[in-house]
């Protein structure tokens, strides 16, 4: 992966988590960058959320570093804000910045005091380890439940010189994103102002992060930033700038499709399209019951072309369509024409099926042109498994 | 059970399900009685839903008899309508009734054309063993992934004189009512008006099957219905209504709650109490919100007091509160106060959330009068393994 200029990285295990695994992780930018985030939809929103949406208000977009724990969500604690802004503010002392220009995150579990003292003693250990290739430490460092770390890059070239973004995530349950999920972020080295970046990740989000669902719970702590110093000294112009938003939005679609692969228990990764509705928002309703219905999720774990039950969770969306034009495709082959059986042979779809990537599409024959591709994944026992005694 | 008077009841193996089992029922009504019934919100509706609404309609509230099949829900089908038809028409000669006066009910696969000569084929049969005393017979044979049937009854007593209120369902899965969940049928001696009833019956299946979640999913094949004969002789007056739809509310409650119970891959019945919201719609938001948690369902599957998971799936109701003035009680033990944890024993709670039946109650404290009972069940592997191999 070549990752973008300017930028240093760097994980320590603070303690914070029960196993001996870095559970500390920071993203440094060595000059000021533009800065933009998302946040979760949560009417319960963690400290670390509230303050970096202060901060990235009070700096105008203008940020120097990331500071991520693991292994607690800092939501729902009594000294949560006062923790969050002591770790902030010891990082900002020592980086001798702003400490508006400190973006704090945190994922784990929820209503257990988290201790800054862990954190601040683990700092100058943290800042002593920064090193421009330690990226996949600090990927590694915030998962929680994910089996595999979660990165994404890309390199375009704007008026021959190239331009770099490297992105990171976690997330495995508690994925239903609204805003954003879980955790995100990405650094690029092109030079874009906060307002410009800011509109780019939405954009990019609305197709990436709000396309996702593992089992239909939005957490506390979903945050997606990008960071973008300027340190590969480009700019894109205004016609590059539709380049660089697609690369861009590219990073944040591969890591939201990682997120949905890797959803807790999952072994397979199910991709939806829906096609021909009457605009793009009953797309994405109908997409997301499916996404959304154990039913289907269980029906596809166990390799079965039950179509009905697609169908019917599409019934649930709450949309207006009529059943009698709704074709269903599975793994491309036709298995549901104007809402009625197609024929097909149950063996054959079964092998089909038992690959590790599903694709369901549902087409509204009608005049509408709305669409949506959404992802999801199978809901297997492993799901319950890991969920049943998470805190244990 | 009081067997409400006037009914007779059968049930016979059609050869509609694979297992040899009962799959076909018949209640009938001795004498015209008042019908009322609600049905699946789906935009999918099978064929059977829609001949009842169409015959509800045309017979003005008055019917003789419920015809009902397991194993074919008869949705998604080429044949439906027509194959729904057929099989009330036969029953109608038979019975010597107006068509309109039989209200068709299927549960089952979707998708899977419905063999209607089988049902015809056994109606003979059928009809020869009607009995007043074969109320369980249909109760089981209407039963799918059920593991018990499910059934309810009340007598009341007006004016010295009894009436007598009877009633079935089914269900474990596909359990979301918006309306109706799945099968019910509820039958009862009392004289009622038809309008009446209807409005009883909607009063009480929203405090009874519209409180209940299994898996969010909501079939295409819901129905409850309810019919009065007036075999006792009696009919409740003005102020005697209130008590005899406080006793129909009760029967119907009660097969809701044991649905919940019952919930496919279940061990433990939760109940959901959800108290000073802003008003009763946003509790019950807030309530179904966390019944709908997969994440909340497995920690109680592992009698974890994970109170964090309950407080963000409150917060992704889509309703306004304030986390901070929230109370979280399980079992009745405070485990959360004020949006914070609350001090309790890990091992004594462990101990209290083993039991079958786990109480969920959830306090907003504002001025707000709004509250919601709820009910749901565990999500364990149980639920996986049923559900990725029905149709197999």
């Amino acid at each position: 992966m070549k990752l973008p200029l300017g930028y240093r990285f760097a994980s320590v295990y603070a303690g914070i988590r029960k196993a001996e695994r870095d559970d500390l992780g920071l993203i440094l930018s060595e000059t000021p960058a533009s800065a933009a985030a998302v946040f979760t939809q949560n009417r319960v929103q963690a400290a670390p959320v509230k303050l970096a949406r202060r901060h990235l208000r009070l700096s105008h977009g203008v940020m120097r570093a990331i500071l991520v724990n693991a292994g607690n969500a800092n939501c729902a604690t009594r000294t949560g804000e006062q923790a969050a802004r002591a770790v902030c503010d010891a990082l900002a002392a020592r980086l001798q910045a702003p400490v508006e220009q400190i973006l704090p995150a945190s994922t784990g579990v929820i209503g257990v005091e988290l201790d800054a003292q862990r954190i601040i003693r683990a700092l100058p250990n943290l800042i002593r380890k920064l090193s421009a290739d330690r990226f996949m430490d600090v990927a590694h460092a915030i998962m929680t439940t994910d089996t595999v770390p979660k990165t994404s890059s890309r390199e375009i070239v704007i008026r021959n010189r190239t331009v770099r973004i490297a992105g990171m995530t976690k997330g495995a349950g508690m994925i239903q994103p609204r805003m954003a999920t879980t955790l995100g972020f990405v650094a690029t080295d092109a030079h874009i102002e906060p307002s410009v970046l800011k509109q780019m990740l939405h954009d990019g989000i609305e197709r990436s992060y709000n396309r996702i669902s593992v089992d239909g719970d939005t957490s506390t702590n979903d945050t997606v930033a990008v960071f973008a110093n300027g340190a590969s000294g480009v700019e894109p112009g205004d016609g590059e700038r539709i380049l660089f938003g697609e690369a861009l939005a590219g990073v944040l679609e591969d890591l939201a499709r990682q997120i949905a692969r890797d959803g807790e228990g999952a072994r397979k990764l199910i991709t939806i399209d829906v096609e021909g509705a009457r605009d793009d928002a009953a797309a994405q309703a109908i997409a997301r019951a499916i996404a959304n219905s154990p039913l289907v999720k269980t029906a596809i774990a166990g390799s079965d072309a039950n179509w009905g039950r697609i169908l019917c969770a599409a019934g649930n969306a709450g949309v207006d369509f009529d059943p009698a034009k709704v074709d269903i495709y599975l793994q491309n082959a036709l298995v549901c024409r104007g809402g009625l059986a197609a024929e097909f042979s149950e063996p054959e779809m079964k092998e089909l099926l038992d690959k590790r990537e599903c694709a369901i599409r549902l087409v509204v024959n009608g005049s509408g042109q709305g669409r949506c591709r959404f992802w999801t994944c199978d809901l297997t026992e492993d799901y319950i498994r890991i969920n049943a005694s998470y805190r244990t």
